[in-house]
Order: C-alpha cells, then structure tokens, then sequence
C-alpha cells in the first residue's frame, strides 16, 4: 500500500500524519514514513543541486526533469523493497507535487510534467493520496503565526502561485478520484488527524 | 544551424571535426564548438553526479533523466543563444546519444528516452547529425593501439554492448534521413575530415 501526503505548508499535514501513523503503529502495521529525497545518496545530491541557491539559472524544465530523477532513486533504493516486503509506505509529496507545481504554477503544463514522471515511475501511481486542502489565505496566515512575523509583500506575491498550486491539485483529485481523498485542513488540528486515519482505514479495509 | 557529432571512441569524430572547424572558420563562418554539460555551472554539477564513481546504484531510468536535464541546460544557456545569433553551434553528442546508450544498449527503450529528451529539448532536433560509423571492434583496436596496451577481458565484455549502440545508431540514421550523415570512420584520417567537411557544407549550401 502506496499512500502519499500532498498539500501546502500551513496546512498541517505533517502532524495529522504523525498522529494516524502512530495510531496505525499501535493497531499493528508496520509504516515507513519517507519523502523525497528521502536519504537515498543518489537522490540526496540530485536535491543538492536543484536546491543550491546559486543555480538561480536554472530553467523550470532542467528543474522538473531532476525531480523526477531524484522521485525515480528514491522509489528503487526505498519505496518499491518496502512495499515488497508488505510494508505501508507513506510519503510526504510525491508525483503530484510534481504535476501542481511544475504543471500548473510553472505553466509546464500537466501532461507534459506527467510524461516524464511515468518514465521515472514506470507508472506507480499511489494507492492513496491525501490531499490536506485549504485556503492558500488561511495557510498563510498559520504559517506567519507560526514564525511570529507578518505576512510581507513577498508572500502576498506568491499568494497567486499558491492558489495555482491548489487549484492544480483540486483538479488532479478530480481527474483521479479512485485514489484521491480530499481532508478539510481548514479544520481543527484533532478533526484533521481523525479525518486522516479515517481515510487510511477505509483504503486498507477495501 | 545546429551540427551534433556522434558515434564511438575511436572513430576519429574529435580530429576530424577539429579540421573540418579550422576550414569553415577560414571560410569565415563563425562556429560554437561545444558538448554537454559544455561549461555551464549547474550541467557541471548534474555531470557530477552522474560520473561520481560512489553511485553505483544509481538506475539507468535516473541516469536517462540526469542526461536529459544536463542537456536542456546546456541548450538553454549556451546552445539556443549561440543560434540565436546566427552562428554555427558543432555539438560533440546530443540527444541520439542517449537513444542509442540508454534507449538502446541499456534497454529502455528508443521512444521512451525519445520522449523525456523531447521534454529537455522542446523538440530540438540538430539540423545535420554526423555519425562517424566504424566496427566496434576496429574503434576498440584503435583505442588500444593509442594507450599502449592489450585489448583485455573487459573490453571484450563490452564489444556486445558497443555492437548494440552501433546498430540502435544505424537505425536513427534511417529513422531520420533528412538529418543524418554517415561518415564511413574506418577510413584513413584524410579522408574522414573531408568527408566532414563536405557533409557540413553541403548542408550549409542548401
């Protein structure tokens, strides 16, 4: 079982996911919790280079295209002999992210981004995908609470890309309703969690 | 005009391309010599990773998305703009490269790497492709006479998959007439590079 987690910053995943790996820990199943580059050598030094501040030349598709080497490292060295072995892999952004961030908010285009993450994948789409909803506004403003600062003007201007972002993910759980499930992240912190175990659960009983 | 030069180590590409430039740069045309990663920091630092010995795991599906990422670079800041200019850009190894080394000899298949280089290259094809052809086992005697040494058991191993590069490059030569030369390699070195020559301005005056 391939679950993976989706959804901004702000919007609380990273607990939620906490809380219902734990419970699901506690029912008996046995989790691996990754993301990409997810400490694969190889996949670490590709993230090494499309994160290194000094590439500020680098061109979105040069971008897209390193990502997904990294994505295909990752699924051969981590998540592919865990699920051989049975395991549930659960796993912070994946393909998607891909396709809303590039896709979408980069203006690659989807099915463009798509192409060249099946090559990578060789097709392994998720079981599972959650995707932690809200309102690029509302992440926003958690996150300036956060780090108590205000929102400042760079943020306002990537508001836009933000709502790319989501209105891209929106429309890939359209167009890929057999795996996505959609959790209200504008909700309490207690809520978000059980609608997270609620939607594990319900994928592992079908 | 855009010229990429393919075909084995031990073919005499590099010295008869070497002459061919000197005789077109006489005859006044301007010429970009290059390869990939060719220079540019963040192609360097995807080279890097891709010949850096410790990853020996790395999967050749990541190894095709390494290239191809490595390649837009390159074409973004050093190939397009030199064509834009109006100059002459002479390519050592280019997208059929990796048709013939990963799609080909490594398995992935033709089309398949085809089409994530389609991605790196927003369809950027070469407008002339020279293809120094030559026995695999003739380029490796020559390699060996050069470094002053036998001809050993790894060689030997690796005959099979040069033949196989070979024959997926012949293939692209039919695949694609319109850009394809082939330049007869076992010829004396004389008449390698006039036959490169001749190929180039023949292209050049149509």
């Amino acid at each position: 079982m391939f679950i993976t987690i989706e959804g901004p910053e702000g919007s609380g995943k990273s607990t939620a996911v906490n809380t219902a790996v734990k419970h699901l820990e506690t029912l008996g199943y046995k989790i691996v919790r990754t993301r990409e580059p997810g400490g694969t050598p190889i996949s670490e030094k590709i993230r090494e280079v499309i994160l290194d501040k000094g590439n500020t030349m680098m061109d979105p598709r040069t971008e897209a295209l390193l990502y997904a080497a990294s994505r295909r490292q990752h699924l051969v060295e981590k998540v592919w002999p865990a699920l051989e072995r049975g395991e549930i892999v659960v796993c912070d952004r994946y393909l998607d992210s891909s396709l809303a961030y590039q896709g979408g908010a980069r203006h690659l285009g989807i099915d463009e981004v798509l192409n060249i993450n099946l090559f990578a994948t060789e097709h392994t789409y998720p079981d599972l995908t959650l995707l932690f909803d809200i309102e690029p506004e509302l992440g926003l403003a958690r996150i300036a609470a956060n780090s108590n600062r205000e929102v400042n003007r760079l943020d306002l201007e990537k508001l836009e890309f933000h709502k790319t972002v989501r209105d891209t993910f929106l429309l890939l759980a359209k167009r890929y309703p057999e795996r996505y499930v959609i959790i209200d992240a504008s909700k309490s912190v207690e809520d978000v969690a059980n609608a997270t175990i609620e939607a594990i659960l319900n994928r592992l009983c079908k």
